[in-house]
This record gives C-alpha cells, structure tokens and sequence, in this order.
C-alpha cells in the first residue's frame, strides 16, 4: 500500500480513538484550528530545513507535515484522493494550454 | 499512474527547461529559498481555508502546497519515495511503541 | 512621533480610501483573511533572510511585518497600544514571577 | 518608557543570562533559526485568532510576536530603531511618491 495512503488509514482509525493513548485523536479532539495551527508549523520547520541545506531534516519535517495536512483534510472531509484529483485535472488543463502555447510549425 | 508520482515527474521533465515558458523551471532558477518561501505562503493559505471551512479552497490550496513541497524536496535530492520511507519508518516504530504500551491482559 | 506610532496613523488615514490609489485601502476592501495571509508571508520572509544571515533584508521584511500586523490588528479594532498594555502586563507579571522563583538568600 | 523599548531592553538584558533561568537565554541558546521558527509559529497564532475574529487571542498572539520578532532582530544585531528608520525612510518615499502620482490640476 503507498505510504501516504496507509498514513491516511491510520489517522482514520485513530482520530475517534482515546486522546489519552493516541496523538491523532488528542490533536483533532482540540479542532481544526489546532491542526491548522500545525500545518503552519511544519511548513515553517520545512523552510527553516531547507534554507540550511539540511537533507536528512527536510525529509522529517517533510513527513510531519504530510501528517499533519492530511490529517487537516480529513477534518474537511477532503482525501488524498481529491488532492490527486485537483492535481490530474491541473495536469490535464497545463498539458492543453502548453499546447496552444506551442509555436506554430 | 499515481497523481503526486506524475506531479513528481512532470516536475522533473520541466525543471531545467525554459524560464519563459515554465513556472517550475522559472522558480527553480529563483533558487531554494524562494521556493521554501512558496511552501510557507501555500502553507498559510491552507491554514487560512481550512479555518473558513472552504472545502474546495482547502483542495486547491493543498494542491499547491503539494506541487511547491514536491519541488522544494527536488531541490535537495529528496524524492516523494524518501519521505514514503520515512513515513513507513515511524508506523513500524509507532506499531511496536503502541503494542508495547498496549495494557496487558 | 514613534515611526510605529506614524505608520498606525498612516495605515488610518488610508484604510478608508480610494482602492485604486492605496495599497491599505485595497488589501482592506480584500478582507481580514487576506491581510492575515499577508502577515503569515510577511514572518516566513522574516524567517528566510535571518536564516540566510541577511541583516539588510531582515530590516526590510521586519518593517513588512509591522506594516501588515499593524494592518491586521486594526481590522480587529487592537491599536499597538493595546499590544503595548499587553507587553506591559506580562513585564509586570513576569518581574513579579522572577522575584518569586528567586532562590531565597 | 515605551513598551516596545522596554521589551527590547529586557530582552537585552536575560540574553547572556542562565539559560536554566530566562526564557530569552535559553531560545537565544538554541540559536537563529529557533527563534526563526518561533517567529513563524507566533505568525500562524495570529493569522488563525485574526480568521476567529478573537480579539483578545489576537492581542496576546500579537505580544508574542513582537517579542520573538524583537529577539530574531536582536541576533542579526538590529533594534527596534533600525526598522523604524526603515518605516520613516518608506513614508518619506511613499509621501513623494503619492506627490508625483497626484492628478495635475
């Protein structure tokens, strides 16, 4: 299973669970704009990582945030999947306007 | 093929082309701070979405923080498989942490 | 007059003006969530150029800050002076603190 | 005196003190990009009390803002009155600017 995927089956089966064993269900137990207010959070530690050239940070501050986001998209009733979605119809919309864009032969 | 793989790619391909003729190859030339700097912005947005309830603003916006993170790791060689990893990683640690402190029958 | 003080008043003056002469007039009309978007770029230029050392561009992205925070608090109807009474309470509390967890002679 | 300068000061004051007594010397300790990262944080809290419409949580998120924003200045070796000077050179600038801009009688 794509480990984003099984993240997101994760955060499913514990955000209802007993904030008293489980990080998930604690954070959403205290909203969303808790969990917004840690999204922000991370995406500051992943410029800070980055901006200090510090690879092995990056990929754990990269990791905390997709945590974080997909567990704030959920609140939403958003899925990975809908961000996949939103991505493949850009994707399609920038392959047509790169087409126009193209210089005529 | 997944859509964050094909994001992945499609930001491969354009990386090194033409600055006038596209944004990724464009704000990579702007070097990494510039594009961390686009992870924080998009970052705020989702805060800003997801604290209005906007569900189809919070798609979008983490769309855009998925393309401008995805880019940000290619700047330091880090691919959407190293973070994979790393993820797959603590759910191994997190699933013998949790049996581990799992009372006893 | 304080240049904080001076820019509050500036910031005053234009809030309720002609969109398409001033710049706080059109970030007002956009609306609190756009001026706090702003504050939250404003703090992540903050961050990258005291990451990268770069004490002109700190100055400059500080003055940014102040310019959108002091922009915002208004939309919420705070004055600096209202940060100010806030700094003031907690300096007071705090000395109070410090005499308290002083180790006894 | 005025609360700003007087934060300035204190914070002048505990920053080569014991880091196991002063806050100020204990994240001045951890160094630039820690505080950075607090910058960025408090940055977030304000965005999110400003989207609430949370008055009192945004004067206190504000507070704490002007406090790590005054100690990320303080390590690149700027004061408070660098970035007034650099707000009094801009309305300078913008006075002139908004002169030449003036429809012509």
């Amino acid at each position: 299973m794509d480990a984003f995927d099984r993240l997101e089956s994760v955060i499913a089966d514990r955000i209802g669970g007993d904030p008293g064993q489980s990080y998930v269900a604690r954070l959403h137990a205290r909203g969303t704009a808790k969990i917004a207010q840690k999204v922000g959070e991370e995406a500051v530690e992943c410029v800070i990582a980055a901006c200090a050239d510090d690879r092995a940070g990056l990929i754990g501050e990269a990791a905390d945030l997709m945590f974080h986001l997909t567990l704030l998209l959920r609140t939403q009733g958003i899925t990975l999947d809908d961000v996949r979605t939103e991505l493949a119809r850009r994707d399609g919309v920038s392959g047509i306007a790169e087409k126009a864009a193209r210089p005529k032969e």
